[in-house]
């Protein structure tokens, strides 16, 4: 069993294809992507948590309890279209265009949609460049994709495996968005993956949701959750393996690589949060249930003194205490041990003799770990989460809807 | 039946005098504050719900379920005596020096502490101005004292009521310190209220509970709970009231300004939030139950999204839906009606065609207002927060433990 990292994204499987093009809904850049499968494929999502759900997600949702062939996804950028009065509207166009120039049936398209909240969609705009979308279709249009999907992002987020299992090899590439807004509104994220696994659905919803849940649900930018949060997966199923029907040796090692995938790609999400200067990450261990370790976990790295401290380089162990004992988890103060880095800072109800210059140096670090013991039982859990700067609240606060 | 606001505090109450000393806790100004009564009182304390409490507070949690005649208040600034290696030492040493200066037994003296988190308290500094604070005791010594106990906040916090009930004269009078800390690490709240209501203290302790829960358990800075949050109340029970020992009429009537007192206060910690720059308030109604209303005001209110469009005077219904989608809490999309000021902006899961130039001009005011009908049952809750400015980031990024 081996997997390397190659360049590419999505287009690292052979079947699929991918472009990007301005339609007007952003200032400039590209702001609708289309990804395409030449095959026919196994897919599957999962959405955003929030009961408020854009028109595409609604639309998803209902379409990914029906079918599975998913050929062609369509992303804007610019617009959310989320509350406004036209959503519904604008995803019927939206997908009976792309269908019929692609010739696929209606229900063979998969939609999404990041931007400003309430605003009608124009998806006129996106059908007059449809054309151009489908005939740009390529190896290399993955580049242009994922700027098309981008908003607030500084970077393009990317990712791909080659895998090999004892002799079969397979594909995972993935795109992601995170963490911002032309128009900030919400921290939508996106992220849309590709495989050549020999999978059923079932199997392929399976992993993808272990995979979600080990990655993008464990990372905190602003404790947010946007109304069009998606993950989509698909598989052109043309690896040389036995179509995987159970959770067998490959199914573990594919679903360990698509976490490894989904993970680098949350991680560049929080990296490239608003504002963001450090990646942080909190480790729970020893607690007594699995939701006692989240709750903890969510409440450090949701924490804005924890988040602002980060951000100030500053070792405050303080806030870190402060915000476990408020979790609602369940601790034994007498039991509980924090540690900064490599260093134990509180232990038994009180601070450590730590070594100062080791923090003060540590917290210099673009990557910062916090480790907390609760020496009550077994289980774990683990978020990444980005500081609070001034240029957050700058980007989150000057802009005018 | 006759409120009257009249100037002043603690002091208010007929036995009760202040006074307030620097003892080298803080780097200048008044960091050790004494109240103290002439006469017996009934008193009653509401602690934190974090369950890392400081050493004061494990003190004063037991010495409250065994005695109700608290005659003498110490309280310190500049340390928060949490989380230290000489916390129950230090309250014990405190305790005794007050009580045997004021002639007092040891159980008649409750403590409190804020500031940093984690250092050791030098105790007998605040012995060393012990016999100053006592000799200091005045009618005019409240202004001292409420500055005592200030960190970072950035003005008083006092307010005190004369209330006539059909003839009987009452005094209720509070001082609080909220939002910050001169090392900023939690934002500590603590407020001190006396009066003179003839009270059991079973009624007095029903009373504190209700006006907390109404008051200043609703407010929101930056969403984390400190480790030293206390409120206390002492009554001298000199008023010429019969003795409450029920839900009688002239109960209701004092718990209503109790409730008053405990509002104004908690709305000043939230004005004088670390950073802020407006008071705002979600007010929910229609909620089918007090959980579900509870759940979405503190999801609009800790929202940092929401929170940070407030400081940029953005009328920012998008965030506010989103935060009110992803509270847990149940709703109905098609009979959600979300207004900021006394405009309706998003109902029947659409934005509405609002005014732009009101909601522009709306967003201006120092205090704004934002109602959410469910449109499902009775239930209300309400909440006041703050915004998050540069300020907020700047004061609790560049302090360095």
């Amino acid at each position: 069993m081996k997997t390397e990292i190659v360049k590419g994204s999505v287009c690292i499987v052979n079947a699929i294809k991918a472009s990007g093009f301005f339609a007007g809904l952003k200032k400039d850049g590209y702001d609708v992507g289309l990804i395409y499968s030449d095959k026919t494929t196994v897919s599957s999502a999962v959405f955003t948590q929030n009961v408020i759900k854009a028109a595409p997600l609604v639309y998803d949702i209902n379409l990914m309890s029906q079918t599975s062939d998913i050929r062609a996804v369509v992303v804007n950028s610019g617009n959310a279209n989320a509350c406004n009065r036209n959503g519904e509207k604008a995803v019927e166009e939206i997908v009976k265009t792309f269908a019929d120039k692609l010739n696929l049936k209606n229900n063979q398209v998969f939609v999404a949609s990041t931007g400003v909240i309430g605003e009608d969609l124009d998806y006129k705009r996106i059908i007059n460049v449809s054309d151009e979308l489908v005939q740009g279709l390529s190896k290399s249009g993955c580049s242009k994709f994922a700027k098309s999907i981008m908003t607030t992002d500084t970077f393009e987020k990317t990712y791909a495996l080659k895998c090999n299992f004892y002799g079969t090899e397979f594909h995972i590439g993935g795109v992601a968005k995170g963490a911002g807004m032309i128009h900030p509104n919400m921290a939508t994220m996106l992220s849309f993956i590709t495989t050549d696994i020999n999978i059923s659905q079932a199997m392929l919803s399976k992993a993808l949701k272990e995979a979600v849940y080990k990655s993008f649900n464990r990372i905190s930018v602003d404790g947010d959750t946007s109304t069009n949060d998606t993950v989509f997966i698909m598989s052109t199923c043309q690896a040389s393996n036995e179509k995987i029907e159970n959770e067998n040796e490959i199914y573990r090692f594919f679903t360990d690589q698509l976490i490894d995938v989904c993970t680098y790609l949350a991680k560049l999400i929080v990296k490239d949060g608003e504002g963001a200067t450090k990646l942080a990450e909190v480790v729970v261990v020893g607690a007594s249930s699995s939701e006692d370790a989240e709750l903890i976990a969510r409440s450090v790295s949701n924490s804005l003194l924890v988040k602002t401290a980060v951000f100030g380089k500053d070792p405050n162990w303080g806030r870190i205490v402060g915000s476990i004992g408020y979790s609602k988890a369940n601790i034994s103060l007498g039991r509980l041990k924090v540690y900064i880095g490599d260093e134990l800072v509180f232990s038994c109800g009180k601070r450590t003799n730590y070594n100062r210059d080791y923090l003060k140096k540590y917290m210099d670090n673009e990557e910062i770990k916090i480790l907390i013991d609760l020496g009550l039982g077994i289980h774990t859990y683990n978020m990444w989460f980005s500081d609070i700067s001034y240029d957050y609240v700058k980007i989150n606060a000057e802009y005018h809807t």
